[in-house]
């Protein structure tokens, strides 16, 4: 048992007894260890997970979110800020942007772990959480008298000191989605307060899509969207820590997953890095009031989820740091088959790239022209962070379809790594898969099956249907787009040129 | 043992000895039985399989081609013809077309199965393949007073008498792109005559992408390219048994291929159907003199190609029925969501119908608008032809984008089968997926993993990759549209247009 | 004055008195002959026309429709049919349609006008309207006991005989799209019956956007849309002369349309070409009997204009002929300035040729998927009608895209042809504006003033914005994909293969 | 004769002859003032224009100018900025940026001009020419011991004093493009000093699409492109202006120009705007020693070419002020159409925003990822700038085909405003043209015909062609994206995710 071993928690733990179960992580080892003997209730294939650390399907996945530690490490000044709350250096994710250039080094950090990693660091909504946390506890605090604001600055500060991970948890179920939450037959289908005593807080209901959901130390619970009164009691946010009582966790699929169960790296194409998925069913799961940021000032959860969003879409610039590896791995490609110079390859690598560039002038754009809010913390530029998004939801698919056209059909036509291994067939496949003779034959086979994980295995959830769906789908960023467009000023100018006469 | 079971042959048999080998095949049950026992040499993650039939891997994909049978007897107006050798009915994707209304009909016959599979049916290859040789065995024995069609005319008759399947082996490994097949340093890596004796001529080489080669009875191996005078030794067309002595196959990965051995139909997806590619060594296999149809008559080798390519590149209409299983998958998880009347997500409908539509009407249009070749045989419209399979490396990559986005973010991090069949998280899982009251979780489930199967899983190797390289990638069809397009003609237009002194 | 001056017209004309004042037409020097001395009411530039013929705005108009009587001569297989009336040829625009192939050759005929013409020939909807009026006509018979479809077989043989031209007017000007056309404040904007007697019947109204509408010899009106019981006075179908008492044409303006009035050709871009768009005013215009084919029949509007639209949609593909043109401009530049070899050059003038084959194949297929109606003529396939003329909204204006940037930011920036011939000026352009030694710098002018005709100037009208709205703007085409979409019928493909219970 | 005439200016004019000759210039109406009475030898369709400022086809383009007067006197803080070298407020189309945020403000106010203008308002190439000037001579001063620098900023002191507008000379006819300027036939074909004196050189060539040429006070002349050591004397830069002797102009004609000439303002579209494009020949032409920048340092060149391309492709944001309006006008017609809630035109015009602000985040990104050069000017980001410039070679003309679908047809058959004013058919047309109740049939009339005049007319040219072309054609944007691409580093990663064993 290692020394990071998580102490037990009673059934309704005070701050003070949660926090004592964590000692502050250093580097990325620290990290991992954090995660281990937490016994948590997961479930994977209609099984109960031992330890989840050590499953090889769950590895990577927690591999990918020690590069955020690692990288602190590594490139300080890109990875780490130093904190408004301590003054003390943070890991840049636990850091509340005060500054356009603050959103500017995020948007860096996020391109650049997109490169080490090649798939999603999981780490973007807990930051976009806490970031928006820090404006809408100040504004409530200023609306209502209370003091969510402090109590999140206190918490924060803690979170800093421990560097530790938290995760955004906001997708509720929804059921019937022409119903709002205190109108559902099953109440439990948006996250509510059951009930409420002098320490704390009990909430039931279940969060969907919880990204790297089990890799954290912490997970926010938020409202999925605008609320009314009689949906007071889902008006709640707050914090828990992975090991709450109450909580049981069910473990996505992705394509080719079990791939990382299999002998062998090479078929896995990126055998280092996932992303991950979990649903998080919370059963009348304790927060002590420390803990609690929202409890039914509703009209506060449209502003939450647009900020939110604010941050969030702008975040997807992370997926032009993978989008630098389908570069670098279509170019690869296509110097090993020995075609680098070919006028329509080079044109196919300059087209991807141009995508990929278009989104990542969205994003930072968006960092640059970022605003500051009544707290002091910036925010992203909204329509130009839409946009960033916008982009996210198509360009990928073409930048991965013409990966896939330079890659060539071998992609999925390519015999198993054991047969490449096998003393009966590797010889054979040697002989027939040579390519240009100074590139052994099983480098080829690898940059293969990495275009492969990120167009249609592992990393394709995250590269394509992830970008397509997270932080809102194509439709939701349409709607901003609408709202933020200022249609009546543009008429005013079109009317103008046009010489009609202006009523105003 | 079944009665289907195959006799041994000898090391350099007849064809009348091989012919022996095979029993006349009635039903797509006796399809499958005639696959059994036929002791072929296959690897499989390194490993001999013993029997693909039984192979749960497999299997899929040979229940892909039963379907070709089943169809047959269920609309035989459909895929049925009447052969112009007996006068009898024949499957198919056996019949040479002489008209361009066979032509239609195949092409019609071929989106019925894609909408019935979901997946590659591996036959159209080896259909094109015996329709390109009528032609070119009659254009060679005219040139060089040989006699390979009435040859080939006589293997056709027998082929389609034991209504049996024929696989095309095109693809050669290649090695250094930038030399002809005999300056290969290895000389194996195109296909080649090694000796010839009065029975017949022996081959090697291999045979890489061949779809459906392990569940078909035969397979023809033709040139993949144009040859010149040094190459008359690879410049061989010949068909063999599958069970031909010095055969080796080696099996080709899939994404998600391994779902299909997990318990349970659900996360498959599409539990019934797959589409297969494998490697073929041959290893000094033997033809005899009966079943070669070409013996260094390189300069047919062109266009022999072309003509191949004006058949296969308008197969790819087979898309159009997966496209049209994209629209319906789609729709009914909108349904299943209660937002298909919704504006946006009809419109998205709307244009992955008229994108799926567009391939559709340029291959149907290849089809019309054919020609009769010197043979006899009818030949699609070169450039018609090209067109739609350019439009196929394009257009199904943007339906499954729009059905990634229909599907929403669910489809990605689902849990497992066993989750929702497991006593302690299967009442979870159905109370928080639940969608509308009246439609069962699972079909909420089943739909997405379909989509995922489509655009992610096994069958998007067919719906996507193979879609941009099989019959050509899509540069080669750019190249034929360039040949093609007769640019002085139009030029010729314009500068009359223009007021240009025309020259001629 | 010409010897076939048109005689005066009484009041209400019978049938036989306006026959009367037609002389049946041979060559296309008849055609423009037949136009004088009508003494028809046009305005333009707020003055009457004296004579359209010679108006240099007006004629080129007239000449494209000219080039349909020349091709008849000059290909008689290709653009004359024989009449199912009368057993003799006919030009193919009178042509009703009885079998595929008529469609396909129309299609054929319409492709190759495009490339002589490269503007609109506007004769489409005019044998659109005759074909589509033969079943209805036939249809309405048999539902009311009428004798419509004998009528109209015998106008049509007349205009057979007589050689002419017939335009179709549908869009009435809608005023308020909320309301039907009885309900409208004013009720002339929809055209509508207004009085009846023994001889005939009289309207009053107006047609927009009439094509070609002042170069026919008659007019067809048509209701524009669905009608209900209500509107039975505006369910009136029937032809007018142009020369009939109560009608005022109405010029429309087009992108540089001035330029046909100023000196020399060059600046014209196509001096000899062009489109022409009309407004017409009907007002208590009488129409005898034996030219009315529907009064009253509001149920078969929805009918008329469905199947309207079905060949009408599939005429559009004229546009590839004038696609042609463009892809010939282009590549006429690119020689003119030597860089035709140029990789990215040839790879823009493939992908613009791809894109215009795409459009034609939908058509092609849209003529060979012809069905038989009823009455006996045949009609296209609707869906791929549709297609086409989807795809006809968006693939010219990448075409025109491509072939500006093929053309070089001088063909904006290119001085007057006065310039050149000037003495002061002429020399020193010739001098700078030289390209290649063996081409003429006249020669890359007229080419640069070509491809501006076409993309922006008089030709784009037709080119483009037509391609846009002629025979129903984009959203007109989507409604009627989803209405022929046949959704269920997919789903229940897509519910089979993901292993869900079929209710059905 | 105005009180701002021009003096006459000696055959080899001092630097201070020349400067004595102008007056500062305070506002808008100042500038216009200070283009008459300077008798430049301009020809327009053959003829020499008398007074340019009075032309009606001239004056429009001059009103555009005036507007950045007018913007620096209404809103100073974003038209105007400090000059470093005096410290005084000045025109920001004059001032040299030093810092991230005056290339934001740039920019801003380059689409701010193009919202009130709707055209090319023909003054940021000077300002990129005056910008890219300062850091080139100040680094070949440093590699030559030349004083260019301090020339420069003598020059552009009195610049900003006198507030005048300079314009830019790039494009060189070229002649024969495999060969290099002193390789040509004829020495004229790029632009070359063909004398020297003690006062000053001489130049002699043509620059090409000299935007605004004729509406400047000054124009600097610069090499096109990268040079070598034989092309010396093409390797000079200098300011000369308008009135010098041996200057003679040609104007460029644009689609739709000469309705400028017509009466009335309607048909126009925008009557107050538009671009300008000149052809400005050299004779010999004296520049001042005080007034050259650069005389034989060839190497030079291609830094220089490659730094303005920098600056200039970002200045294509300008593109995005268009766009603005498009979307306004195309919002206007709909609401005068009574549609527009209507969903599929509120998706087009989100659609439209959507592609404007992608242009505009690659804009205002790659001026906020500026970076300082040594002279202490800043550059904006090159690989943002160019993405930015590709995707204006491309949204654009998608936003004009949405705009043309929800303009509808009528915009391409609508009468003349004569007929519209005509007591003849005004009225028959306020009939039939009447939308909405509450909009004047004119002003849907007057917001059609502004589209038409960015779509296809006057202002497409500025809108679409030089959109594709200024500032390089798209090949241009794909060279310097493939140089900057940086393939290596994404390779790298790439290999290094893939497992693959790294050389380095």
């Amino acid at each position: 048992m290692n020394d990071m071993a998580h102490k037990t928690l009673r059934a309704q733990p005070t701050s003070d007894e949660i926090w004592a179960t964590f000692q502050p992580i250093v580097s990325g080892d620290d990290y991992v260890d954090s995660l281990r003997d937490r016994h948590l209730k997961v479930y994977l294939f209609g099984e109960l997970v031992e330890e989840p650390v050590d499953h090889p399907m769950v590895w990577p996945s927690i591999n990918a979110l020690k590069a955020t530690y690692d990288l602190a490490s590594e490139e300080p000044e890109l990875a780490t800020a130093r904190s408004h709350l301590s003054g003390d250096p943070v890991n840049r994710f636990l850091h509340i942007p005060h500054s356009s250039q603050d959103l500017v080094m995020k948007n860096r950090m996020q391109r650049k772990l997109g490169q080490i990693t090649g798939t999603c660091f999981q780490r973007c909504a807990g930051l976009d959480s806490i970031s928006v946390m820090h404006s809408i506890t100040y504004d409530i605090d200023r609306a209502h008298g209370t003091d969510y604001h402090p109590r999140f600055l206190t918490f924060l500060t803690k979170l800093q000191k421990h560097n530790q991970i938290i995760a955004a948890g906001m997708t509720d179920p929804k059921g019937d989605r022409s119903k709002s939450p205190h109108e559902q037959a099953d109440q439990d289908l948006f996250m509510r307060v059951t009930r409420r005593n002098q320490a704390g807080l009990f909430v039931s209901g279940a969060k969907a899509h919880m990204t790297g959901g089990l890799n954290s130390h912490w997970m926010m619970v938020l409202p999925t969207m605008r609320l009314s009164e009689g949906d007071k009691d889902f008006a709640v946010i707050g914090v828990v820590p992975l090991q709450a009582e109450g909580l049981t966790y069910i473990y996505g699929r992705q394509s080719c997953d079990t791939r990382a169960m299999e002998a062998g790296d090479v078929d896995k194409g990126n055998a280092q890095y996932a992303g991950q998925e979990v649903l998080v069913i919370f059963d009348d799961v304790f927060i002590p009031w420390e803990h609690v940021f929202m409890d039914g000032e509703y009209e506060f959860a449209a502003p939450m989820v647009e900020r939110f969003t604010a941050y969030h879409r702008a975040s997807y610039v992370c997926k032009t740091g993978l989008g630098d590896v389908m570069v670098g791995a279509a170019a690869t490609i296509a110097e090993y088959n020995g075609l680098e110079h070919v006028s329509h390859i080079r044109d196919k690598l300059v087209e991807m790239t141009h995508l990929n560039e278009t989104i990542y002038s969205s994003s930072i754009a968006s960092a640059h022209e970022s605003k500051p809010l009544s707290s002091g913390a910036w925010i992203n530029d909204s329509m130009l962070a839409n946009v960033c998004k916008h982009n996210v939801t198509r360009f990928p698919y073409e930048i991965s379809r013409l990966a896939q056209d330079l890659a060539g059909g071998l992609m999925v036509t390519l015999p198993s790594q054991q047969d490449f291994e096998s003393s009966e067939t590797g010889s054979i496949l040697e002989k027939y898969f040579k390519g240009r003779e100074d590139i052994p034959t099983q480098d080829r086979v690898k940059i293969l099956r990495l275009i492969e994980n990120m167009t249609l295995g592992r990393n394709a959830v995250g590269y394509l249907t992830e970008s397509m769906h997270g932080a809102g789908s194509p439709q939701a960023q349409r709607i901003q787009i609408l709202r933020g467009m200022d249609v009546e000023k543009k008429k005013w100018h079109a009317r103008k040129l046009a010489g009609i006469k202006q009523v105003d």
